[in-house]
């Protein structure tokens, strides 16, 4: 077996201290008819490119939901001893930039309705994020509208929002653009938090996982720097997943670049508002998130299973086996570990109630 | 004053070791009359997009170029201790977005023979790197040109390739493209890298220095990673700016992701290529990079003065000077430091002949 038995009992009995949370986990290992019915939405859309999608059904049972679980997300949890997993539909593939917003607004319901029962399955495993039927060019109201039935009827905790729903042509105005305040009124209202992530780049420019989604979370975050959104929202809470793209080992460059336009501090401006996961694959880049990134905005989270799914030659773990990086960080005292895996992501997911 | 006086003749005496070569600066400080021209290309094409410009004059003078660099570029050399920059026109100035092949054309070529000129007034300071007239959608036959005649009329040693001329919008086909072979086919049969460095963003997404060069830097490192140009110029050389991006901070996932692709390591795949400059702004992130990215990669850089000008609150000295983070690094020894600071420059930038 590759990994020691750490679970999360484990972990209590011998710390004392609580769960550990993963903040970013996608259904990466969907049952065939999902991708079954997104062919068939594209083949539609090939005969017709303004083809206007019904809603259909995807039969897809609880057993293959439990098949498709039982040996990744939940076998992985146990394996490395982590206990709930905030879940959310496959980010490559929502796909905002294919067909229009009725291909969106299905597609979207259908992913986040398996996520639903996911939740319903495993409640103590899983907590429901939300993906949102953005559409580049189209007002976020569809957004909106499924962001309320996930909360409201489905007990979702959050959502993903992209910052660019063309697929990496970035058309989009920018985060701080009035464009995107209906979306920030309700979750200001819903109390709940947006991780700002991308989907696949259809942009040959861009490789989805390595460039796409780690220049997408710098972007978004000197959006949001250059902006009012957090004065304007002083409640609003964002999550930059992948440890903050390129943020943190720039963070003398974004203290300067602020201190050069004479905006506040970051820690000021912006870092009551915008949160990291530890998303980082490796001990060193974690160690750097955690010497310059204050405590408080650090959530625990390994994208598994996700974009890297290998093991690291040089460690002989899993590279996305991130609690290894924590459990392995020297400067961490335990109070600081059960902040980062427990306390940090109750306070930015404050609907979660699982316990 | 806010600088030690560190020499390179102090550095000499203690250490016995040579030259601080800065293989990343722009000229930023360029008298008015450069941007006045630049302001008239702008305008002619404003009343004609497809004006084709002619070359005209710049009339600077040798005391105004002696002015703009004596109170910047020189005194900083000076209070720093570097003793040479390489040194290329501005790069957010650069706007091959702007007009057409002729625009860029001829602002090119003045700009680099603005550089030339340096290099001559100053032949111990600064050694010139040239701009393209590379123009989106065009073919590079002009930017072959405009390189071949840097090089062996100016004695330039390396050029600035953008993987990205439309600013922002990410049109051109990757670096791994047959379109970019006859550029990488000059820079090798010349014994030139290319620093790749995109310009200003146009696209209001993007935030030039914070977020467009960055993105752009993991950028071109994902597209060389996924391509066959090492394999195909087994002796060109790339230096991505900017500390690599996101690169060495995510080191861990871009090994994970080759592995991923059944692709070589990547220190076989790429790393006998591509090299990564230390403009990277506080000791944490200078020292990610020195814990992960080979020793043999990294090339002392400060492009100053550039895209943070300011003083750092948290250690009373200005963010750009990175040789203090190299002087700083508890892990090297003196001839680490000599291979950082001259050495590898050196052998990447190999015509280079000041001593």
């Amino acid at each position: 077996m590759l990994f020691e038995t750490r679970t999360s009992n484990l972990r209590n009995i011998e710390t004392g201290i609580g769960m550990i949370i993963d903040c970013h986990g996608h259904y990466t290992t969907a049952p065939p008819e999902l991708g079954e019915y997104r062919d068939k939405q594209k083949a539609d859309l090939e005969r017709n490119s303004g083809h206007e999608a019904i809603k259909g059904v995807i039969n897809i049972s609880d057993d293959q939901i439990r098949e498709s679980l039982e040996g990744a997300q939940l076998k992985l949890q146990r394996e490395r001893g982590t206990d709930l997993t905030i879940f959310s539909p496959r980010a490559s593939w929502m796909g905002h930039h294919i067909g229009n917003e009725s291909t969106s607004k299905f597609w979207t319901e259908h992913c986040n309705e398996l996520i639903y029962r996911i939740t319903q399955l495993y409640p103590d495993n899983f907590a429901g994020v939300a993906q949102l039927p953005q559409s580049p060019g189209a007002a976020l109201d569809a957004s909106v509208v499924e962001l309320e039935r996930c909360v409201n009827e489905f007990g979702f905790v959050g959502c993903n929002l992209s910052p660019d729903p063309s697929g990496g042509y970035w058309t989009s105005p920018p985060l701080g653009d009035r464009y995107w305040y209906p979306m920030y009124e309700k979750m200001v209202e819903l109390d709940v938090p947006a991780m700002i992530h991308v989907s696949a780049a259809c942009n040959p420019a861009f490789h989805s996982t390595g460039s796409h989604y780690l220049g997408a979370d710098t972007t978004a975050f000197m959006q949001l720097m250059t902006s009012t959104v957090t004065q304007d929202f002083p409640t609003i809470k964002f999550i930059i997943p992948h440890g903050g793209g390129a943020v943190p080992y720039h963070w003398g460059r974004f203290r300067g670049l602020a201190d050069m336009m004479k905006l506040p501090p970051l820690d000021e401006l912006l870092m009551n508002n915008v949160y990291f996961d530890t998303c980082v694959y490796h001990q060193p880049g974690i160690d750097l998130l955690l010497d310059v990134i204050p405590l408080k905005n650090i959530l625990f989270a390994s994208e598994m299973v996700g974009a890297v799914r290998g093991i690291d030659p040089e460690t002989g773990h899993y590279f996305d086996d991130t609690r290894r990086y924590i459990d392995g960080s020297e400067k961490l005292s335990d109070a600081d570990r059960q902040a980062i895996f427990e306390d940090n992501t109750r306070r930015v997911y404050s609907r979660l109630s699982v316990d």
